[in-house]
Parts: C-alpha cells; sequence; structure tokens
C-alpha cells in the first residue's frame, strides 16, 4: 500500500482507513471515505512495512526529507511501543497552536505562550475515537531551548543525542504551607555576607527557623547567624534591627549577587506569606528548599521542593532541566521554578514521567 | 588575655605562645618568644573566650572588621570543630601565592594559576610541629566564582549564606581505559540531528557501542541510529561512509550547537583515543557518561565517570560545581571536568569530601 504527501499531511485511500485508523487509530478520516496521516503516524507505518512508499519514498529516504522530523518520530515510535494511541492534535484555533512536527514549529512564539501540543495520547486501550486525552506532549531536541514561561500544561519529550527519550511533566502547582511564627525582636551585625545575632530570642530558629545557630552543640540560646534574605526580610518585617535597617542588608545582598538578590528575596517573601519556610538549597544547587509545615525545628520532618528562582524570561537548555528534575527525583523533593517578573511570582514543577 | 592587630597578623606574648602554639596548635612562633596569629586564628580564640580582645575588639566587633574574613571564619572553626589543627600557609616563594583570608586574596590571578591555599590541615593528632599535611583548603562564598583552572590540588570548602560548608576535593585524574574495537565500514545517511545505519555490521553496536538501536527489542543487525558526533568520529576515522563525509557531519553539528560541538568531539575522540566508550550523558545533565573496560554491550558494567565539556578558561558558580558533584555522587559515578583550550583537553574531577 503506498500513500502521496499532500502539503503536511499524507493521504491514502479507503482501505488505508480501515487498515490504520478503524483498526490501529493512525490518522483521521476525511470526506470521500479517505485518510489523512500526519507525516510522522506516515513514517511510523513505513517503519513497519504497513506502507511500501510515501510518493516513491521508503522509510530511509522520507526520514531523511523535509515532510518528516525524526525527533517527532523517535517520540511517535516509543509511545506506540509504549502501548499506547496518539494524534497530532486538530487545528482548533486562530492563535497557531495546532500540531506541529519539528519544522513546522514557528521560530518565534510568544514569551508566555504555551507551548504547542505536539502529540495527544490517548489513555492505554483508547484511541482518537474516545473523548479523553493521558497526555499533551511536546517534543524537544535536546538542543532546542525552551522557554520557562511555555511550561506547565504540557509533558515535554526530550529527545537526546543517541535518541534517548526523556519524560517532563510540567505543572502549576500551588505553593502553600502552614508555617507560621510570631518572633520578638532581635538584634544583629552586619558582617560581609550575613547577619550575626550574639543574643537572639529562641523563637528565631526554634520556631521561625531562621538562621542557623553558630555552634552545632548549641541548643539553648546561642549565637545565629541570618543569611541577607532572611536578614533583610526580618528587618523589613520590623523583626530584625541593624545598622542601616533593611536598606543596608538589601544593598549588601545586591553588591553581592546584583539582581538576583532582589529575585530571590521576592520569592523567599512570598513563600514565608504563604506559610512555607524556605531554606538555602545550596547542597542541592538550588536556590531554595522549603518546608510547608513547621511548628519546630525539633521535629522538622523533609524538605518537599527545591525551588529555584529565574527571571520570567528564562529560557532552559532541556540538558539543565534533566539535571535538576534528576537530582530533585534523587532526593525525594519536587523541582519547581519561581519565575519572576515585575509583578508577580509565578510556579512550575516538573517531574519524571514514564509513559 | 589580648593581642594586638599588626598590618594582617595579630601579635601576642609568650604566655600566648605556650599557651596556644605550644598546647594546641594556633599560630607561629617569631623571634623573641612571641606568637604570632593568623586574624582568623585570633577570631577563633576571642569566639572560644581564650584571648579577652584584640586590640579592644571582642569578637562580634573582630568579625565585624575588616581584619578578618567571616567564610574563612566558619571554615576555620568547623575544622577545630572536627578536631584537626590548621595554619595558614608559610609564605614560600616570590608568586603571591602565600596565605590569604578572604579580603586579602588577589583580584585578579592569571588563569592556570592554583588557587592560592588558605589553609593547611594537618591530619588529626597532628599539628604544625609535623611535617605532614591532609589538606590544602581554599575558602569560597557561595557567591565568588571559581575560575575551573585553578581546580586540580586543593579542596574547596564553600560556605554558602547560612554558612554551611560543603567540601569538595578536586584532583587531575587520569582519564583512560581499555575499550577498543575494529569496525567495518558502514553506510549512513545524515538526517537533521543525527545519522541513520540502516544495515550496520553487528560490531559497531555490540563491539564499538557506538550509537543505538532503532529498535531495543531488536537483537540481531537492525538499524542503528549514531549521534553527531560518534558519526563525526568514524567519518573521520574511515570507518563510516555519509553523503559529503566527515566535513558534512561536523558542519551539522556545528550547525545545530556552534563551537560547542567541535569542543565535544575533541573531548569525544580523545576518550576513544585513550580507550573510554562515551555516550551522552544527558540523562544526567553531562555531555558524557564513560565506560573503561567495554568488551561487548551484551556484559556492560556501569558507566564510571560523568563528563562534562567546557571551554579551559570556564568559571563556575559554586552552586554549579554543588549540583554536578552531589548528581553524579548520587548516581555512584564521578565528576570529572573536561577543559578545552586551542591545544589540549585536561581533566578535573572533583568530589564531595568529609573531613
Amino acid at each position: 500500500m503506498n500513500a502521496t504527501l499532500a502539503g503536511d499531511v499524507v493521504r491514502a485511500g479507503k482501505q488505508a482507513r480501515e487498515r490504520f485508523y478503524d483498526a490501529r487509530g493512525y490518522g483521521r478520516p476525511v470526506d470521500g471515505g479517505a485518510l489523512e496521516l500526519a507525516p510522522v503516524e506516515a513514517a511510523h507505518l513505513l517503519y513497519r512495512g504497513d506502507l511500501d512508499d510515501v510518493d516513491g519514498m521508503d522509510v530511509g529516504e522520507f526520514l531523511a526529507s523535509a515532510a518528516v522530523s525524526e525527533v517527532a518520530f523517535f517520540v511517535y515510535k516509543d509511545l506506540r511501543d509504549r502501548g499506547f494511541y496518539l494524534s497530532r492534535p486538530a487545528p482548533t484555533d486562530g492563535r497557531g497552536r495546532q500540531q506541529v512536527s519539528g519544522e513546522e514549529r514557528p521560530a518565534n512564539r510568544e514569551a508566555g505562550d504555551d507551548r504547542p501540543v505536539d502529540f495527544e495520547v490517548y489513555p492505554r486501550g483508547k484511541g482518537p475515537w474516545d473523548d479523553e486525552v493521558a497526555y499533551r506532549v511536546c517534543v524537544v531536541s535536546e538542543r532546542e531551548s525552551v522557554a520557562a514561561e511555555s511550561l506547565g500544561d504540557c509533558v515535554l519529550a526530550v529527545v537526546d543525542e543517541e535518541s534517548e527519550i526523556t519524560y517532563l511533566e510540567t505543572g502549576r502547582p500551588e505553593v502553600s504551607g502552614t508555617s507560621a511564627s510570631e518572633i520578638p525582636p532581635v538584634e544583629g551585625s552586619l558582617l560581609a555576607d550575613r547577619v550575626l545575632c550574639w543574643d537572639p530570642p529562641a523563637e528565631l530558629y526554634e520556631r521561625g527557623f531562621y538562621g542557623q545557630r553558630l555552634d552545632d552543640q548549641d541548643d539553648g540560646d546561642g549565637a545565629v547567624q541570618l543569611s541577607l534574605v532572611e536578614a533583610a526580610h526580618l528587618a523589613r518585617e520590623g523583626v530584625l534591627s541593624v545598622d542601616g535597617g533593611a536598606d543596608a542588608v538589601r544593598e549588601r545582598g545586591r553588591d553581592v549577587e546584583g539582581d538576583r538578590f532582589d529575585r530571590r528575596l521576592r520569592v523567599y517573601e512570598r513563600l514565608r506569606a504563604d506559610g512555607m519556610v524556605p531554606k538555602t538549597g545550596f547542597k542541592f544547587g538550588a536556590d531554595f528548599r522549603t518546608y510547608a509545615d513547621v511548628e519546630s525545628v525539633d521535629d522538622l520532618g523533609h524538605s518537599e521542593l527545591l525551588v529555584r528562582v529565574l527571571p520570567a524570561d528564562h529560557v532552559f537548555e532541556p540538558r539543565d532541566l534533566a539535571l535538576d528534575v534528576r537530582l530533585a527525583h534523587g532526593v525525594r523533593k519536587t523541582m519547581v521554578f519561581a519565575l519572576v517578573d515585575e509583578e508577580d511570582v509565578s510556579w512550575v514543577d516538573v517531574e519524571r514521567l514514564t509513559p
């Protein structure tokens, strides 16, 4: 059986419709009883030997042509091998959100736009006849960059240079908790890169989980060191007195890390306002790790999230995403990106998925 | 007991020498029976209450002054708490390599210079009287950047914003193995981002561990896809025939990732030449994972190294180093950086250390 390329689809006849669509969920029936296949579906049928050729091209020639994206093919094949039926989404709105298969993707999407979906994957045992979608998959090559703001509603299928596929599920989590504490006034001394409180109230560390004891063995009211973000927050809240006040601390922070300090402070304050306790995520290569329900440091659970603070217009290399998500998974935490723009902080979480 | 600041040292009298140097390894005896302390040693003695003041300053005032670096103090204290004696290295050569304590570090060291050592740490139970050094420690704040070329001979003590310390031991490993294979000629077809070999000799994948099978279930002689680095290497070696030859593959690689492709190719070829099999490290956020002793893919062990390829003048954020090293540790591999300059590839490995 053979088929013909017509624009960005492949057309085949009525017999193809019966064999491929009715029985196995390939393509989309069109008027007159014929079948319209996405190029990637046609490539898969060629690869399996179900189609003999498309305009005379065998699978090798077809994959080497501009008609089909090899990375989309690898993902399509992988999901088929895992027992799923899947389709290119039907063009539904006028916003250019319809299917793309690699080379057809518009080069300049607006920031903030969601990624266009390459495949709608149906639950196992279901197909295009049913009205249910398990995953909306966006295909990216390891070398393509990914705008942070385009994430949140899709599964990224990243194809690495050896054609292995990593699935990353992205979402928009609620980030909030129940931690809260009243801290009595405290005095601190501003050093180069932190604030030292020589005689703090016990609540500072024990209830608020602010800072670190200077001496680990100390379990009483010993000196506590605050990071500059913690200190800036506490000074703004009127809890911490320090020479020069909150402004001096913020200036020091900006000297030390520029704009990044302001972004981190905004995320820190947002987390505290929403009942989360943020602590440094340095050992995990992140900005913060967070605790949702701190009542006292004596019975602290594990931290649940790793937070990386980014400007909202950040663009990821997929490799960096893979690194963050893999590390978070290894320490049983969820990787969350805090995207900061002029007005707000928005959250995107990313987790590995095995479809 | 009190002491006086004199330039970048703190001086104390004969009694101090007996109590602090002879009994506990602080400072350096000088002519006339007095004791010369590094500011960080004086800060620690102040903190412990062994010194009453330095020029009238108590520990809080002394730490807030420019005389001593707080991050150096935290590291000094931590190593003392762990039971080590340690000293600032004596100035020994004319190259400006002598001791530094944070603010004294020269701002513009030449690239390729080793990091100046802040502390020589003696083995537990030994001290400055003995002639043995366990670690040469360089102190950095989380916010300081670290030139890749300055690593290889020291332990980095990174102090994060909450004053937790991560010790990273850096070395210059031998990177070589025993993998070798003879591959018969193979033909491939160049796609957008890889090369497909539809009918390769079995040795390509099975002995050389080049590429990936298009079909995992396939255990015979099915199609193999090669990454562009693998294909460029095999084409140069005369093993792979592809339209346009090695140059076409390299051009494609450069289109896809610019200079980075050339750097990765050089590291790939160096690894292959030295008996290592490099495969993609994408899932670990690295460039390559490597296998030192591949005889056949059927009994492949675990990969031992994660390799990140960097230009030799790369400068690390300590957070990125922490991320790489933590991830590698979690998957029981060693993190190795391949530093590529015009002439050569040099290797630096970094591992977490608990002193």
